[in-house]
């Protein structure tokens, strides 16, 4: 157990793990080129393997070096998050569920911000400050949901390709929040009647005026600390 | 009246409301769906029918205990909202105002607003933060207005889709304002004449800042607060 | 004299200047309109001509007031503005100058803000915040000059009708900068070379991040009165 | 040395400079204008040496200004710019690097800025605010790693024009983040999957959240100098 303290203490240890994460983005880079997939499989299944096992050894020399108080080592979420993709990356990578063994493997790039302490610092302020934005949330899903089951009643029958049920209904409107391409959508409505730029303006305006509100919560949040 | 007074004290009170209104929200949301909409039709309709009585309810309960001082809730404007909205929802749901009554069961989700303290602060803040945009929201105004009278007699016979009257030219100027193709608007103008980019771009610029000045405007309010 | 000081003294003679220019905009607005105009178009005539009317006798006892001091009248910009657009508008509305005579008819709408204070104030406002945005004004220039010459350079073979020249080609620069449709000017430009899309995405992020400076500035500005 | 230092010392001769970058800036413009170079081909070029002269000339005053202290003028960012570019000018406009040579042309009116004061500190403040931003530019540069990736394997099949490799699905996800008709690419993946989008609101929620946090940190960076 000291051994494996003194391990975890050493600079070094961090390095190395960073270093493993970094060349396991990099073969997950290299296997978007087919070439190189067809040529080198042999090489990038075993280097996924063997970064596998450090991440292992990785985890079991934490967990000693912190036992028997498990949860110094499972109470905090950084640790939970690494022994998570561990074990999904036990999932084989062939038959049903071979497409989320192939999404544990780009999760692992995550590690990164889990393992440098900066990364850790900036993700864990920027998820902190959600809450602060809670309410302004909570007046956008208002929003969209009144004018989602709107939008659904007026155009599903016009325009179905965009509004033809109210899932679509609600990322037409996500579309048209980011202003894009959003007057395309409207001139369709207003074949049906004239007033649909009412439906429309009225979103733009209300819409941009809570996410320039929901900006100033986070921006204030961001100025407090 | 003690008796209304200690049910409107009650925290239970305002949750159960608050459950009924997300009850009516999900009803609501439902509906769009054509095929729960045929198979439950009953449903739906007895449960709005419910809900409203149990809103007739709360709306008496709320004015019995403040009787008769009445002005203690048609005083306040989220009162007078609750009310209205029951008011309105007594329009039949057939004939020529069924398009208004199906609005009215839309607008029943904002009583989550008016019933959630936290949602009520943050709207009634949004709300009052609109006068400290007046003086720039009339200067905006006065922009449109004389963009979109020289839009309109320049552009109104060569392009009348969307110059063709005044109305269309401050839609088109509000489309142009939020960047949405407005390239488009203007390669179109300038096959008329080349100088017509000045227009646009003159438009895009003072725009911009204008909005641009208007966020200012709305954040130091905030940060004012 | 001292009767003209004490008409320009009244709070009702500024009152009365304003419902004038707003009933001058009233008439711009409904002369948008065919039928209006086919119908009305005697009257507006002479309300164009009774407000021209009542514009100069304005100009004439604030001018008064002040005589033989000129240089309190004259050295005020706005008065200078107002004085400016009655010398314009004597400008006939028939021959070769109309154009210029019907904008001049359309400016006076501006006159709103020349006599409403808190509009002044604001305009003048924003017009005192160039300055402090004076050099990244400069450098956002150098940068349009660069890209406009070397994207002339590049693509004015390929794809001239966005840069066939120097001008055209900062307006395609403006129209990336705003971030409108700039793919589809990119795509154009990678059948030429699959390494254009450097250009534009430099631009874009180099454009951004000087914008994004010079709203600061702006801002900052703003904090600091 | 005390005469070049007495040079150096001389307003009039950076005025002399800039008013050369000047001249030097407006031939690159009219150079674009294909009339005025086939007609004043030969004063364009005399002019361009004539200036590379002068500005060998000035690098010259101002090294022997500092000898034998060399790092006075070498340990400057700003002279090593302005003698690199005297040394790329020595490149001959004709061969396989007339492209580069063009380039370092251009890149001259940039002596605009190494030679203003003004100009000087703006960039250099703007330069400085890059570290700021560097932890969130890493977190970026994670999110678009792991998107690129997945969006690669997901939809190379499908949209190889969009998706075909890695570095093209960066470049589409970089358009994706300008919120650039980001829609179109999002449409026609949902074609393979309905669940597509789930892919591209996730990118442009967390994206758009990154980027806030990016200009907040430019922001605050600015605030307190
Ligand atoms: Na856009
Ligand atoms: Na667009």
């Amino acid at each position: 157990k000291a051994f494996c303290q003194r391990i975890v203490g050493m600079p070094y240890f961090d390095h190395f793990i960073i270093a493993l994460i970094l060349l396991n983005s990099l073969v997950l880079g290299l296997e978007t080129s087919s070439f190189l997939t067809s040529h080198f499989e042999n090489w990038f299944y075993w280097i996924h393997k063997i970064i596998l096992a450090f991440f292992i050894i990785e985890a079991l020399i934490k967990i000693t070096a912190v036992a028997p108080q498990w949860n110094r080592y499972f109470g905090n979420g950084w640790n939970l998050f690494d022994f998570s993709i561990i074990i999904l990356s036990l999932i084989p990578m062939t038959g049903q569920f071979a497409m989320i063994a192939r999404l544990v493997r780009l999760l692992r790039i995550l590690r990164l911000v889990s393992t440098i302490p900066e990364l850790r610092l900036i993700v864990t302020t920027l998820i902190r400050s959600i809450p602060s934005m809670g309410h302004i949330l909570v007046l956008s899903g208002i929003l969209f949901y009144i004018y989602g089951i709107l939008g659904y009643h007026l155009f599903h029958q016009h325009d179905p390709e965009l509004w033809g049920s109210f899932g679509l209904s609600l990322l037409t409107l996500f579309r048209v929040i980011t202003l894009e391409d959003w007057t395309d959508v409207m001139y369709v409505a207003m074949e049906l009647s004239p007033w649909a730029w009412t439906y429309f303006v009225s979103f733009v305006i209300i819409g941009t005026f809570v996410v320039i509100n929901l900006f100033i919560a986070v921006v204030l949040n961001n100025l407090q600390d």
